[in-house]
């Protein structure tokens, strides 16, 4: 199908043109064109499904970019791209170089945020509702959220203060019944009754409509109905959480039915104060093997439009995660995992199987998924809490007032660590290795291998010490290590001790730094590689093995300053290194692009190490 | 008065003993013993006066520790700590060595965890109930927990998931219609509505008798009133946002009627679910001053009892922001200024008077702050964020994500930056230099003095670069800098330049330092100081000004591993400096005590300075 009419849309305005049959035709397009190119390049196909019509709804009913819509994560914006003047450059989608999956300022004035990390719109829009009313601007900022992400705390801190401050903003909640994976906790719960109400405003009408008409026989009973009144007022007037929390409330809306959303914004626009606008969605709508696995069309690499599945299968670290936490818990009763809306993504769906009631997924909650795991340890459980890198960041607190201060033997898994990829900046894993380093009493082991991680692992759960002690690895495969590598220590050397040339490194360059020094001794340069396994803290011998070095390269997936490649420079000048002391690793904030080109970019690949000793002899 | 009751209770198994009576005496006793205490040692007054009968019941009705108390903050557990045999130490209370005014494990059984950030007694009783279940323990897991902390996102992600997870676990909110300043937001007008309520389980019966009553005529009318019946039995299995959560629910509580309190408890303790009890207390209750203004009595200083007047006064950068805040306002209408329940700590009750439409005191949201503040400065405002740099600590990645990624020139002051002294580990502002330097495209300085901060705060707000900018600034006074002290660079060198002996500091420090210098010059041993005003990122010039030296000494009030002066390390090393550095930091969790004491503990006083060149000529 050639998509004729979306070719057409250069910007939201030209939606307006469109008569009721070609919006339906438009929708349709856009389904194509998402399921097309997310088969090739992947991304978020459920959510963005979902909310086709729905995007084309607020765009009919709002002037963008003038009204500000603020996409939760963001990872639900493609239709929004395709209206705004992005379907030619839809093909880059996720490529080096392309277009983002996230919303991004530098692609369209459309975007108002880099966005990827969960709950933090209604925070944004409230502010640029807040500075509309003080500066006397009028249009409108628009939070998109979605439920699941209406587990995350900042959305009730951001409520909250909307619904006392008063400005004039609107919500609309995308309730698809999921979050990344399915929904936890008592708000879903709550949504879910709420979704199974009769439409509000008609309700409220026709029961006030039934008070009138309620006779009223002798006086007793009147006070009784009087009272009976009183308490269906409160019903009326405060029926949701939206509401108790100030929210004017509007829905529940068919989030695939334009006309009803239409109708439900323009009411909103009216309202001259926060209004929340509920409307349900189907994920994955339009396509059949999305519609029946969401989950697994989440986040999805390249897949076959015929059949649903992946064209690219590989094995994972997460996978091995997983795999081990099974063998753990078989063997020890007192072991659980606590994660955040990532079971499937760490590979705790096997865990999930067979010890359903061992596995806490506390929804989008990430701060709370950390103290949670320090309560079930204090009251004698082995957790093992789990998230991706990039969401961690949201425990810094928690990690060092509710873990680390407390002398708690809490093991945390840091999935993709280090570059991610396609996801780009607001979901590399570059901070970790840095802001852990700072949390005093920790131990960050940087995991490798398959082998790595099953010991490390069972070595901190089993036989665990009073640190708080994580466990970093990137995203994807296992990296092959040489099979004399020394895995127990703190660090391990590799090669010709005696060499004048040093790499020192951690984690997944290892594969490229043991490549590197065999290409160089190839063209005969000696070169020594110290792989650090504890990056928090650096051993000092693995300073004293590089010592009598001319030359000493660190390489680092992560960020630089206040990374490990400064902290063991540091070490360095206590030892009194006169060498050379190069340090390549990842500044400022990196862009999407595979992992492979990453490290080309940033000069971490077996290339890049190579050429560091190509002077050397 | 001599407390001769509260002597004699070792125990809370020593309140079972006592009657109705003597327990008045003895809550008479606690709250004397508060007063007496904290007009001399400083503390929390309001907070603990206000919940003296809450504690006792507690400790009458649970058995702890093996029910154990998680106490939210913690700043108003000293009852808590009279009852379990703390009395005897009391004197000791905030001193160095001596009882935190905190829970402290290290203290007794009876403190489960080090806590002084609010809104996570719900995360960690929840792990204890889910693990307590799990092992088959039946004891009680008991969150306490104020109506500030209420608006903290985490309580929402705890309960939301204890809601669904449904372990038996026992909610009290304390509600006090307070958190550290005046309560805002829409979740604290919800409890003012849920105060006004009769208590709930009465009317909850009476009305169902009302409908049991109610007569039916007529097909039609009798449709009518089951409809009526349906939402009202809607209305009273779900009628607080709780129980929308899925907690049972009970209460409202008379927080200083402990026969009510016990009662409500021993209901609470049947319920096989989560259940919230709600308590209204008063705070600063029995001690005149503190009721009629509770939030001067938050966290006192010393003062006098008959006046209620602080015995101490004094100036602080704080003041000094407020006051240099209500300058920029009157200048530009664009000033506006965001907190989190700090604006009277952070200085702004000034700005708030004058300009109570510029002030936006979120409650206790730190992360929602920063990215609210994102919003109002992206749609056009010039915002100034402010918080306890120990509480910055809860918005890493708001400031990661939300502003520095947007390239937003946000301006974030940092107050509390460095030891807080008699808070202790839980509050001490060690970490937001080493924190904040792992992100991306941020400028810190450090701000030692009046001069300084008003210099900085006017470059920042009114001539923003695209950066995210830190001003961190000591808890007290501005500190005395030498005339000649160069203010506008990134760093500044004073004392003869020729000097191969050299103290690197930044902040605070730096008066510690000028002393030191002048000391060692009349020992004939020139040092120069360099003091670094910009600590993220460091000059490379400043780098250079010690290249000459023989010794170089960096002194760090902050947190060694990932801090400045390893990353000052790093820099010499690049420079292939051959000298001797030392580096003189925090390490590990620093205990409580006179911001003096601690600096003499960690060697960062003038005297330790001096005595780092003491061998020196």
């Amino acid at each position: 199908m050639h998509p004729s009419l979306l070719e057409q849309i250069q910007s939201p305005q030209d939606l307006s043109r469109l008569n009721p049959n070609q919006v339906a035709v438009l929708a349709d397009e856009i389904r194509q064109t998402l399921i097309q190119t997310l088969s090739k390049n992947g991304g978020h196909l459920s959510a963005n499904l979902g909310v086709v019509e729905l995007t084309i709804a607020l765009h009919l009913c709002f002037q963008s970019p003038e009204d500000a819509l603020i996409w939760d994560v963001s990872h639900q914006s493609l239709t929004h791209k395709l209206l705004t003047g992005r379907y030619r450059d839809f093909h880059t989608l996720r490529r080096a170089g392309g277009l983002s999956s996230f919303t991004n300022p530098n692609e369209s004035a459309h975007d108002h945020f880099f966005a990827g990390h969960a709950s933090t719109s209604v925070s944004s829009a409230l502010g640029i509702a807040t500075a509309k009313r003080a500066l006397g601007d009028t249009h409108n900022a628009v939070a998109i959220l979605g439920d699941g992400a209406a587990t995350g705390g900042m959305v009730y801190e951001a409520l909250n203060n909307a619904g006392r401050g008063g400005a004039k903003m609107i919500v609309v909640l995308n309730d698809n019944e999921m979050s990344i994976s399915k929904n936890v906790g008592g708000i879903p719960r709550y949504l879910s009754w709420a979704r199974s109400r009769p439409v509000y405003r008609i309700t409220k009408r026709r029961v006030e409509n039934a008070l009138r008409r309620m006779p009223l026989c002798g006086d007793c009973f009147a006070k009784r109905v009087a009272k009976i009144k009183n308490f269906i007022k409160r019903l009326l007037t405060q029926p949701t959480i939206f509401e108790d929390l100030g929210f004017a409330y509007i829905g529940p809306i068919d989030g695939h039915d334009i006309n009803a959303m239409c109708a439900a914004f323009s009411s909103a626009k009216l309202i001259q104060r926060p209004v929340l606008v509920h409307c349900c969605t189907v994920k994955g709508k339009g396509y059949e093997h999305a519609e029946l696995s969401p989950e697994a069309f989440h986040g999805v690499s390249c897949f076959d439009i015929e059949t649903g599945e992946p064209t690219s299968a590989c094995g994972s670290l997460s996978e091995d995660f997983g795999a081990y936490m099974c063998e753990l818990a078989a063997e020890n009763k007192e072991v659980c995992a606590v994660t955040a809306a990532m079971a499937i993504g760490t590979g705790l769906r096997a865990f999930e199987r067979a010890y359903p009631a061992r596995l806490f997924d506390v929804g989008i909650a990430e701060s709370h998924a950390i103290t949670f795991a320090a309560g079930l340890l204090h009251a004698g459980l082995r957790p093992v809490a789990v998230m991706y890198s990039t969401f961690l960041q949201r425990t810094y607190d928690q990690l060092l007032h509710d873990a680390a201060l407390q002398n708690l033997p809490l093991t945390v898994c840091v999935d993709r660590a280090g570059f991610v990829g396609q996801d780009g900046a607001t979901h590399h894993g570059l901070y970790d290795v840095a802001f852990c380093a700072s949390i005093p009493n920790v131990r960050v082991y940087a995991v490798a291998s398959t082998e790595e991680l099953r010991r490390r692992l069972r070595e901190a759960v089993l036989q665990p010490q009073n640190t708080l002690t994580f466990l970093r690895y990137a995203r994807g495969k296992s990296v092959n290590l040489p099979a004399d590598f020394n895995l127990r220590g703190d660090y391990a050397v590799y090669g010709d001790t005696s060499a004048v040339y040093a790499i020192v490194t951690y984690g997944r360059l290892t594969a490229e730094a043991v490549r590197a020094i065999e290409q160089l001794k190839l063209h005969g340069t000696q070169v020594k590689l110290i792989k650090l396994n504890c990056v928090v803290p650096i051993h000092a011998a693995a300073v004293e093995a590089v010592l009598n070095c001319k030359r000493v390269c660190f390489f680092e997936e992560g960020i630089r300053t206040a990374g490990a490649g400064e902290r063991f420079a540091a070490m360095l000048l206590q030892h009194h290194f006169v060498g050379a002391y190069i340090l390549h690793a990842a500044d400022g904030f990196a862009p999407q692009g595979s992992v492979e080109e990453l490290l080309i970019a940033y000069g971490l690949d077996c290339g890049a190490m190579c050429a560091a000793f190509a002077d050397c002899e």
